[in-house]
């Protein structure tokens, strides 16, 4: 063996148990006790988990007029450094692009920068019989996952239409589709006439972006999912009316899926009302949400009605970014910088807390990311023959998670001063360690481009 | 290696994929590609899965004026031979017994005959302030399970304090508590009725068992359970009533779990309507339903609303058993033939069907009722320090559920014919290769009592 | 008093009692008994109720080329002679006119033919700001109801935005917004699909409105209605799936109301399979529905979910009309003749059959349609001021439902040889006998138009 | 005509409308205009309703070592001057004596004192077959209506096989069985609980008689209700989790009804809480409930959920009873004073607050009561025929409902210093005022017992 981990409580989505691991390149090649090898690293008091796997991050959009702050580079630093060895970005293809001309724009934007493995999901941006057409291309290209709109209408917003017919043909060929949820005609007038009627702060971005407008955009979704007998995963869900509405589909026994990010389960919606503009560090869409709804959230991630936690990570600076939007909270660029501490967080605030098991945990934030798009058992566990992505997680290191102890390059941090109990002590990446001591020592440009399998039951 | 499983195809809850499996005496020891060992079998074109948990049987049961038909030893050579590697049954406390002294009972019931491994509940038929102090002496024995019924009225029925007082006691000491959640003053009443009036066929049984009577009990046992914050276990779940409440107290957080038999799945109750007594051979407690609950029980088994399928193995000879109720269905034993079966009827009736996935299978067979009742990672899965408990399933070979097929010392199968696709190739358990080719070849008595963990989340 | 009947039992929403009435000119003066008058007509044996009112017909209307079969004048003298002295019908904008074009429209059609009392609705065909503007001038003229439509993508179809406003607008000024739901997109798809792909026998028509389809596109209707809090009744519900949704919304106190119709009481879509073309007959938007809905929507009727018993009724002829679509189910002009049979089908299925009272019966077809459609009291119940508009009914005629017993000016009944118990013996219009013996015995063109009250609560 | 009530607004559970009402002794001869008569009362400004109707009182009831402060002449005149001119107040049987026995009593205890008209209930304490062979004989005397209790365990708790037989006598006899809904089980514990170790302050008495217990024992009520298809009242519902049991139950189409009194849509249980043992006044079973479940209540009475609003009327003086209790809430009497400020409670929170009509006022205050109980249409309506109870109501009369203005014989009123828009100006009963400028008039004791009709639908 090239490199053994030895004495560490392996933790996968089912088991947790005592055993070596043995890594042969850049795979496990060997599990069992007191295993040899070249190298070894001993990981007593540690657990040793799949390394992290965040299905929804932005890095280097163009997006309202800037472009998010961190770049493939950072923001996969970043992502490492926080325990994430894989990333699923969005190529994002526009009105005039076919699907293979924006994932070649992307693959060129990633390359030579990446830290992490990365995957892509293709956004659809301007649907035609065309773009259906090319959707088979893409999965054999290794994309198989496909974004909608229901909102920003008059930009990315799809008809109901368009909506069901990418599920048809999404159906046909294994693929899934990914549905940002959100009333747009609903978000469009409330928008325009808060703005019109000289209702700018934060607080109004919120107030456009009502509750109910998500719930019933997911439901519509759900119910067209249903008919289409196509699988369905719902971004960045936020509130307890779209929970139940996925909810009501999975009990029907539609394959639908849903996605919560660590910003709506520590936060509401009174952060918007903080003084000095401090309200726009969290704009971002769908917004947060009234008191309550974290707790529901939680709930789903503990019972199963929720399947995954991603981070929808687009960071903006507060000064030179964010602050484009200081007279109209329309114009502030939307999103948060999420990815490095995301599986901190849902370490904390879900195991520490006693809400989940550390198998639960490792399920949501590695294992069904994976299982969903098309990486398990590449990635995603800890079998023989998966790639070695390892995170040595250290359950007594404390760790404040303020801007400066973190790697996102962004000038803020929402967290600023939580300090959370259990970080990672290492991560391996195919076999090599590229994080030690809360630095990023591997590669520069070292992450590959992940060839998704198509979705299957 | 003492033994070296080669070119199988691994399956567990959450991974699919190619290893060899090397087993040193009683454990898997290592997991890696082209092992060698003294021994080999070769598992090509063969599933590697752990060994079924069966957790709900009644092997030589004394019930309703007679005993059920499999003994410790049929019963669990026919569980052997039908891919189950562990049972769980039930000591059964009466009024006058201590706890301990029910547990020795059964232990010497299985001892020296028992042929898998096996576990014991403590199904709790008369409780009060002595038996309730008396749990955690049976937790430390590692029996941490206890059965509570809400039917049999006069007999085991306990009523809501009790089953409050022992839900909270349970939750104290890493307990859990399982339920039959059938409305026993309801039955009572109906049976009363029924026999009095003289309609006394099968098909009275189920019309004095209505499945509005379980839901409430199941409901009902749900609310106590969440009230309590202690968790609970329900066994026999037979229709979308009982599983609405189910899924309502997991929706609140509850800690709720459901257990369903094959025969729920299977069949419906026009079944008690057949001729020549034909009706009698599926009497049991709750009974078979009106179409459409078994499409609901099988979606939440998809979608994770359902944990477990169980059996509630409990045989008894068509002539000379359910015969005594010739005349009277309240005098017929209330049981079925299943622990044989279940393995392949969820396989074939769950993957080939396409209800769901292998993992999920393995999940529902095995993996949950080993998490549930604190078992795993020794049993329920494949892991290096596991149990070698394994079943090499051959997804091609064709099996008749005939009688003369099957092992269960019982005269009739209530699957006569049904042909199924996939079947146990080898069983092995602890590293000894028990089950081969459809006969038992391992060792009389060898299967060992299991102390079980405490519950924990 | 000019006219008294006496000797009858009185029933309204709330009560059923014993009294005479005393009419002077055209509206009910005195109750009491012992009544004198000029005339009097004898009402021994029979029940005294409001006249009924059907919140939704269609009469010449023009539609898919064609016009339907009843003019105001035929449907009118149907509509008395089947218990209904109220109809409100539909002034249809399209496109280029204004609201007030159409009302002048709708009026000037009706005007010297209508036989009974009428309303009107505003269809809002093409919203734009200057549509909305003029809605207060519609409450203003008695027209404070709007429609508005989900469906026929490509004519009517509104998109959210404009629901959305049209509510808002609608509550500001006490109007009441009445939608046709069904996804419109999901509809548009599914009938190109079918007619392309060839599949255009009568039955496609239902597979291309499948009840999900209304359901969602209910929801969404209930939940912006919510978010409004603008009152909202939805049209002609048909299923399970919008009653759902309906009472999601009634739950969560959005003031949201609902309108079945006796077809979708009475039928399901095997109907469309019947042999020569017979299926036509029943197409309409929203198609019949699988079984178990009409059991869905009577339940609703009995326990409050369903608000009211309207009729779509929109008559076309089985020769020359229906059969436009002979090649082609999406060439069949839509809709059934409904308005004469509603009241005594609700009647005989309703109260005969047990499922409700004749109080609640009264409140379905005759006394909430008033209420919230700005009519009560001075229709839909019997006190004193209001119009003497009196249902003299006979609960032992027995009545055989044949087209040539019928007085609608179309060529088939779906209801042919269904025979009711309960029929009008006489009614009246403000004092005068304008049926009897199953006669129009009225006078042509004496119907008024209605100027409704705006929506309160 | 002996009396006519001119210039009025008449107001009834449909119409609001002006009519004068003409009174021949006791009952309600004429409704018309200018109508003339011996005596004439100008109602002008004042809305003329039927008198309320509260189904649910215990006058001089011995409970828990005392009795209920108001008499049958002092609880009556209350009633009269809060605008109630029937109540229903309940029989209870207790062991060894018949239903026929309990009447008896109950009866001569009202007799010669009661100042309003009364109809009784039979609570049946000790259920045996005899006990329901008597079911009937009640039914004929016009007590048609039967309370059974789950809780008071050791007392008044019945087993869910009494329930079940008592549904099934009352459904064949048109008898309407009343359930006071908490598992006394879980009561019976948690009382125990607290007070043997040491928890004995008011707060404890509502910490023992939990929401869920009411929840479920409502639920398992509306089961057994719908399985034996026999007509359910629950009385006194307190919280949403019972809401969401009735409506279940009614959605299936249950004949299942809900009473809540206002104590519960006006208070929270953090009035426990309050200093120098002023919690004791608000202790009841059920006892307040947290913050949120008087909002759901109150959207119960709106949407139609919830059919009726009691009172539970059971006064006990805070010296001298109350503080029976001081030192163990279990001591602590339960119950409140409340039969004189429910309607106008009702009123200024229900429609001047904006929740619903005066219609429905007037439906859940006296009408539904008056149709549940077989009291209508000769109360609860206003109609020829009726008895001529009617409430001259004057919406801009503001009253504050001090102890000191209220007439209920007891030392406090929860509602000191809650100020009320809308109280009577006069009261009938039977064609007498019998209420004047907030002082009784009538005749003591000219109260009569109303044989009351069974149960239809």
């Amino acid at each position: 063996m090239d490199l053994v981990i030895k004495n560490g409580t392996i933790v996968t989505a089912t088991e947790t148990y005592r055993a070596d691991i043995g890594i042969q390149g850049e795979s496990i090649a060997l599990i069992g006790h007191d295993l040899e090898g070249n190298e070894t690293i001993d990981a007593k008091g540690l657990y040793v988990m799949p390394g992290g796997i965040d299905p929804h991050t932005h890095m280097e959009l163009p997006f309202m007029g800037t472009v998010s702050a961190d770049d493939f580079r950072t923001g996969t630093i970043a992502a490492a450094c926080g325990g994430t060895t894989t990333i699923i970005d969005f190529a994002i293809q526009r009105t005039g692009q076919t699907l293979r001309q924006a994932l070649e724009i992307w693959q060129q934007r990633a390359g030579g920068k990446v830290c992490v493995d990365y995957g892509l999901h293709m956004a659809i941006g301007s649907i035609d019989n065309e773009r259906i057409a090319e959707m088979e291309d893409m999965a054999e290209e290794g994309v198989p996952s496909f974004k909608i709109f229901l909102a920003y209408k008059g930009n990315y917003m799809v008809d109901d239409e368009t909506l069901f017919r990418t599920l048809l043909r999404a159906k046909e060929i294994g693929g899934l589709v990914l549905v940002h949820a959100e009333n747009g005609d609903v978000l469009n007038y409330l928008i325009n006439k808060h703005v019109a009627e000289g209702r700018k702060e934060p607080i109004w971005h919120a107030l456009s972006h009502p509750p109910e407008a998500e719930a019933e955009a997911t439901h519509r979704a759900v119910v067209l999912a249903g008919m289409t007998e196509a699988p369905l995963y719902v971004v960045h869900m936020t509130c307890a009316g779209s929970l139940d509405a996925l909810k009501v589909g999975r009990e029907k026994g539609f394959r639908v899926f849903g996605e919560t990010c660590p910003q709506y389960l520590m936060f509401t919606m009174d952060k918007y009302e903080e003084p000095n503009f401090e309200g726009a560090k969290f704009v971002m869409s769908p917004p947060l949400r009234p008191k309550g709804n974290p707790e529901a959230l939680w709930k789903g991630l503990t019972n199963g009605d929720l399947q995954t936690v991603g981070t929808d990570h687009c960071p903006f600076n507060f000064v030179g970014q964010k602050d484009m939007g200081k007279d109209d909270f329309s114009m502030i660029p939307n999103g948060m910088p999420a990815v490095e501490t995301r599986v901190p967080l849902i370490y904390h605030f879900g195991v520490n807390a006693g809400r989940f098991s550390i198998n639960r945990f490792v399920e949501l934030v590695s294992t069904e990311p994976a299982r969903l798009f098309g990486l398990l058992p590449r990635k995603g566990t800890i079998v023989v023959g998966a790639d070695a992505d390892l995170l040595l997680w250290d359950p007594k290191k404390r760790f404040k998670l303020s801007q400066k102890n973190l790697h996102m390059n962004v000038d803020y941090s929402p967290y600023e001063d939580v300090t959370v109990e259990g970080y990672p002590a290492k991560v391996l990446q195919r076999g090599k360690v590229i994080v030690e001591d809360n630095q990023f020592v591997g590669k520069d440009g070292a992450g590959q481009f992940l060839k998704r399998d198509r979705f299957r039951l």
